[in-house]
């Protein structure tokens, strides 16, 4: 027991067993709330150097692991780093979310594996250095945007809440958008891959962007390529672990993409019910989440899963305006909970 | 049989009749979308003065009956006409959205339903003009915002994707913010009931910030200040039709709020599945939607709600970009449902 407990929690849970207390770390732990974070984007000048300087990557990637002993250190990076791969270019602006220079078009795009080898060298450079300096008994998680939250983005050149020009895109021609949905389901794979290889144990997998689709809709552009990519990257490394986020799913839709997707484990959004997830998807996958990052009340969380292989995690990312005592009192309420 | 095709389609709906074709409408269909539109918005110079000059509002409301035929008119209004009867600045710059004055806090806002009145005569004036002209066996149909979804425009003072704003005075303090639904709530029945008076025959509340709450934040600010709209407006005309719209609430939520709210219908959001809602809700109540206004393809919808009280529409608002020969293929498309 004491020696099982020295191993990495995240993993465990991951591989099914149900944890009291759960393991626990947050969606965009490195991020602005913390002041040595914003001491270190001060230093860097802007959001993408920070992602494409390694020493910079793993310092604030370790940052709240010193501060709050999550159990899990997720590489602080960008989802956008997959359209700078194939070509598109990407520009954060101060104050505003990222602006996408035009849509290359699919022959535009760079479809070279050891030209994205290239351009996303410091990811993977950071990983390998993440993991030197991590403790044996924290997991390491890699991640990427998925092939239709990727599509937005490059279609519609920034964040888009209805996703317009991706959706008017496949409505007009739907062959020409599967095959960039295919393109980026490959991209996806060969990225969250090259993670595991430079020393991640886990990847996640964010559509953040797969709420809001009709039915049919989500079922081709989120749970299929989704598949793909998890068939995808099995084949490359068998046994990877990847927990899958489906934003904003329906209860229908998470359990299609459950069920469908392949993924060992999905992260539940702040809307959608986590009684409903620990009670009605499958036991064989562990389920992630879901507190609402504006409030920090996770009673009912821990009594909705007993019993469950399941990891403490918020609905969507921390925000800037969070205090750090909240986040303080939540890991430590939830180390407490039995 | 001829008899009965003649009354209000809608109504006959509401009250629980499956009919093929269903009734057609679409939120937002006096809109952007129609050069007619547009000429009068350009006349009046701003979206508020035509929301607010009965001559204006009326005809825009009648615009898309004349040209498509749909079998029910929405009165041309905003759900912000609220906040603007309670004494907060409401302002639409061109080419964003609403813009609102500070809160004016709880004892700021007016609670005198004589002064509401005669903020919004021209709201009631615009109704009876319409009821007037409209043909007989056209419904009408009056509406308003939902108490939380106002006062996430209220705190916020403009639309949010995340009603950051809302939350917070939520959980910082709950009992001024219960208060502040509670205000809402009688506001919203008065003026629905002032709507129905006027001679609208249904009202619709559209909660559109609904979705992205967790559970038990779902239940205190959507269902329970819903349930009492629904509650004061029936003791006032009892026999009031009334359909809620929790726009992008889970399935749980939907089931929810129509076993607690006691509305006679509700409105299906574009990502919920309409076969879900047909095959998972009290077939005791109507259900209408849920188009994508982004795609006009509406085969599926009617293969899924055969059998079911169902009124045809979109899952949101009709986009400016929409061409006006798609909207005719629709209303020929489903006019022609058997």
């Amino acid at each position: 027991m004491e020696r099982r407990d020295q191993t990495k929690s995240v993993l465990a849970v991951l591989d099914g067993e149900a944890r009291r207390p759960p393991p626990i770390w947050l969606m965009r732990q490195a991020g602005r709330y913390l002041p040595e974070y914003q001491a270190v984007r001060r230093k860097a000048g802007s959001f993408w150097t920070m992602c494409m300087t390694p020493e910079l990557a793993v310092e604030v990637t370790l940052q709240p692991i010193s501060r709050f002993g999550f159990d899990a250190a997720i590489l602080f990076s960008d989802i956008l780093v997959i359209p700078h791969a194939l070509g598109q270019d990407v520009r954060f602006e101060e104050g505003q979310g990222p602006v996408l220079g035009p849509f290359p078009d699919l022959p535009g795009l760079v479809r070279d594996p050891v030209r994205w080898a290239v351009k996303l060298k410091p990811v993977y450079d950071a990983m390998r250095e993440t993991r030197a300096k991590l403790a044996p008994e924290k997991t390491l998680i890699g991640f990427a945007g998925a092939p239709w939250t990727l599509a937005a983005y490059m279609l519609e050149g920034r964040g888009s809440s209805d996703q317009r020009a991706a959706k008017l895109a496949a409505y007009h021609d739907p062959e020409k958008f599967r095959a960039l949905l295919d393109i980026l389901s490959e991209a996806v794979a060969w990225h969250l891959g090259q993670q595991l290889e430079a020393g991640a144990d886990v990847v996640q997998i964010f559509d953040s962007w797969a709420g809001g689709l009709p039915e049919q809709a989500f079922e081709h552009f989120v749970v299929q390529p989704n598949a793909r990519v998890v068939k995808l990257l099995q084949e490359r490394i068998p046994g990877a672990r990847i927990i899958g986020f489906p934003r904003a799913a329906t209860e229908t839709g998470y359990r299609r993409y459950v069920a469908e997707t392949g993924v060992n484990a999905v992260s539940i959004d702040t809307a959608t019910s986590i009684r409903w997830a620990a009670d009605s998807l499958p036991k064989t996958r562990t389920i992630q989440g879901n507190l609402d990052p504006i409030v920090l009340i996770a009673d009912t969380i821990l009594a909705d899963t007993r019993g469950r292989a399941f990891i403490f995690n918020l609905g969507h990312g921390v925000l800037p305006e969070t205090p750090l005592a909240n986040v303080e009192r939540l890991v430590a309420r939830i180390r407490s909970a039995t």
